[in-house]
């Protein structure tokens, strides 16, 4: 097959058949390019799907490992069915995660409310109103107890959503499993622990930059030495595509981030193949499925060739990037919820025929509320369906080869390194946020993502088109505002009953260790043992650090 | 990119990764070859996807239209939303037409009862308690006036799902039409007319195989005259593959009952390139994606190959295979129904990156009833999503070139070619349907699945995996059984009022033709422009013509 025939015959067809087809019968849309910014073509052909195939593609498990990060993929085993939850008490929550286990789901995902992820315990003026409203309530260790309580960690791996007091929650963890009876090289899971995406999409910081990368890389020390198998940090994109970003970006800015704890980690004199193999990553899966699918490839390839190239790791574990995904909160639509279980649905594949480690499913009802028992089972059913009914798991990235997804993972490959350039040219990820580049970028593409929905060159069904007449939705999930008052109780009696005087020496020890240069999770990790409350131990650190703005 | 060094590079990765990989992971299934029988490979690379692109693959709109019928595809126009829809009374399934109008439906097709299907009127002893039941009961040209009224027909297009009495339909459509001022060289539409399915799966034929295959033939002459933009067939692989058979099977078959009508045809003294292009097809949107793709593609490489050099046709208008899809409706699970709102997204995603024409998506609760308004609702929106939000329809035949779904098109392609020949060898479709090779075929494979189910090597999720105590489904539609009787007095009212000695003689000419080698056409329409009831024109085809078995 010549390539010089196919671009005659291309030009042929595209003279002779496509442009008489045009003037009798106009395209649907003016213009097909993608959000972002690249353009999708009417057809593509192999001369769109430059590639050479072992330097670009290769085999799953190996360098660049465009096709997947392990060698048998979902055959080995499906991804991690991890369903993002927790609402109300530890109680309530830990319900909530036995539901899940016995619905099938492989791996648990904490969702803390506000005050937990700013640091600030229940009974915090600050707080009010805002207690277990969109995750759980976690106030000391003896709600993280009841939180796993009949969930053996040894036997699990839990994700939680917690950045700014990550060290703290993650701290709590670990003496929850002591007291199981499980040692700290037993734990599975991740802390997401990343502060450079909530500065510019997500929003939960507390300390400055500096100390924030201080406790990052404390945190990447610690665990290398002490809890080898977790993950210590998600690198998200997830937030920053939700905050209105494209893919483009969504990949450009996540390893931005990444690259910034990398040279971090390096900078405070670590190995970089010692914390390298335990860095994952977390993005998004939004609707458009090809673009999706080239987005995932595309990352992988590049965080590949960052890692080997530009950090000089050695170990094949530091060049593979491994990432949960969750469903675009931000295409579910209030209106015509049902639809949501669509939209998910598609979202879902793409995860997949991208090769994610771990996936969560949005609810039909997210949109509206708090999910409830029923849509969860929905959501995480998506996942079950997808993984053994659709096929798809079981031949390992499928869509290596479309002449479309190889065209488009070229493109976000070569357009998120250009991104990564500009960030570097302005100092790296951490000085780009304080300049605020990486914001404004977002906040453009948001604009236009915005404005195409307004004018209808965007559809979303039941938004901006195919609306109906609805009831008002029923049966939503409300918490019941006794949470409060429940959660400042615990808090007076915890108080009242536990070692006082071992507490305040734990602070003072932690006051002493963030003064110093020394790694703060042993201490964070005494403090958290004698029921010091998240609050305390985050109000010491707020004192020595300060905080950001 | 030389191949021999892939070769070299997969052999490696094969003895080196893979292997040892498998020695401390085994893969969850043994065997992942599919339900047709094909293998399922680990990996494909470029080695699997062995084709000449101009020769395999070309250009959309051209021969050999693997990637699709029209140069533009869903840019100019998205595929016909086709929902399948009918019950009880005209009225009521009249209403229900105009509901799907106003969501957006772009085309109608109509369930018929299994009495209209089987040429009984609803008065007839054999006809109760099935009147209305899974489709609509129409006796007379005059249920056919209300069934459409108010929709006008110059600007619907309308499938019937009739068989064994499709003439008479038709021509009750024509009436009507006549009635709105519309005339017949304005009518769009296709009835499904396919009876060789029938035999071997669907079951509502009357006719023996030889009277049966002269009215379709005298359907495709009198159309190519008189209906010009009709689709005459529509030669149906969905019955097939809902009674059992492969994906496979489901072309072989399928493509070997469409070389039965056009060697009548031909047999009948037509020009192939007069009928040929007003041919259409049915395809099944089963839950294997890849495989599912595939199978379109193939089929159209193949219907192609066929038409040009088995029987010479010149028009390409001939060479094209375009098919309306369904969803399959025996993936549906009557267990957790919101469950088949995913399989049905999967499976419009298949039909749609397999290149279809029209689309009818099932509803949630179709394994447990007729569907209700608001399950139908978000059924439609499942297209309306893939057709503007997932963005797979913005670009041409996405998978193309995906080493695996290359690798299943060429595959299904060439067995799909010896199942064809092994039919050729028994004498064509309707000799092999009389050996019972076709009937065994498929009991075998059905067999083969149910098996898979039963022991678990086939997941299906609720059904043998993932089960939970459920209420018993609330709110499903019901047909009144009110409605025999009311159709019963249509009937005997109609009689009353109508020129009966008009309907007599129409009817005495019918025999006539019926007896004579011309075509039946215009005596149907004759009889049914005079009211008589499809009972009593079947009647005398019944007597004329015999009934099979």
């Amino acid at each position: 097959m010549a390539e010089n025939n196919i671009t005659q015959s291309y030009e042929n067809w595209n003279e002779n058949v496509v442009n008489k087809t045009l003037s009798r019968f106009p395209e649907q849309k003016a213009d097909y390019t993608l959000d972002s910014g690249m353009e999708l073509k009417r057809l593509y052909t192999p001369l769109d799907a430059d590639l050479d195939y072992e330097t670009d593609l290769g085999f799953p498990g190996q360098y660049p490992f465009t096709r997947g990060v392990q060698p048998t993929m979902y055959r080995g085993r499906h991804w991690t069915m991890r369903m993002y939850a927790g609402f109300a008490t530890a109680e309530e929550s830990n319900k909530r995660y036995r539901y899940l286990l016995e619905q099938g789901t492989s791996g648990l995902s904490v969702a803390f409310d506000l005050p937990t992820q700013m640091g600030y315990d229940s009974d915090d003026a600050i707080s009010m109103g805002e207690v277990g409203k969109v995750g759980v309530a976690i106030d000391s260790l003896a709600d993280m107890e009841i939180l796993f309580d009949g969930i053996p960690l040894d036997k699990v791996s839990t994700s939680m959503t917690i950045n700014a007091p990550a060290a703290i929650l993650l701290a709590m963890y670990i003496a929850v499993a002591e007291k199981q009876g499980v040692t700290p090289d037993k734990l599975n899971g991740t802390i997401q622990n990343d502060i450079l995406k909530e500065y510019v999409a997500r929003g939960t910081y507390i300390f400055p930059v500096k100390p924030s990368m201080r406790l990052i890389t404390n945190i990447f020390e610690y665990c290398s030495k002490e809890v080898p198998k977790w993950n210590t940090i998600s690198i998200s994109g997830y937030h920053i595509r939700e905050a209105g970003a494209t893919a483009v970006q969504e990949v450009a800015f996540t390893l931005a981030d990444g690259i910034a704890y990398v040279q971090a980690a390096i900078d405070a004199g670590q190995n970089v193949d010692d914390f390298a193999p335990r860095l994952s990553f977390f993005f998004n899966a939004h609707n458009n499925l090809l673009e999706e699918v080239a987005k995932y490839r595309a990352a992988r390839r590049l965080w590949a060739k960052i890692m080997k190239e530009r950090f000089g790791a050695k170990d094949p574990k530091s060049w593979q990037l491994k990432f949960h995904t969750q469903t675009a909160g931000c295409t579910l639509t209030a209106q015509q919820p049902d639809n949501n279980i669509v939209r998910v649905a598609i979202q879902t594949l793409a995860a997949v025929l991208g090769g994610t480690q771990s996936l969560h499913t949005n609810s039909r009802d997210e949109a509206l509320a708090l999910p409830t028992e029923e849509s969860v089972m929905i959501a995480l059913r998506t996942q079950q369906i997808v993984a053994n009914e659709s096929g798809v798991a079981d031949t390992i990235d499928p869509l290596a080869g479309s002449y479309v997804v190889e065209s488009l993972t070229n493109s976000i490959e070569v357009e998120a390194t250009a991104l990564i350039k500009k960030i570097d040219d302005l100092g790296g990820a951490p000085s780009a946020i304080e300049k605020g580049f990486i914001q404004q970028e977002i906040m453009d593409a948001a604009y236009k993502y915005q404005k195409d929905i307004e004018d209808g060159s965007k559809v979303i069904v039941g938004l901006n088109k195919y609306q109906v007449k609805e009831a008002p939705p029923k049966g939503l999930l409300r918490v019941d505002p006794v949470v409060e008052e429940m959660q400042k109780s615990k808090i007076s009696e915890l108080k009242a009953k536990r070692d006082n005087s071992a507490v305040a020496d734990a602070l003072a020890r932690l006051r002493e260790v963030c003064l110093s240069s020394g790694n703060v999770m042993p201490q964070i990790l005494a403090a958290v043992r004698v029921y010091a409350t998240l609050g305390e131990i985050c109000g010491v650190m707020r004192e020595v650090f300060g905080e950001y703005r």
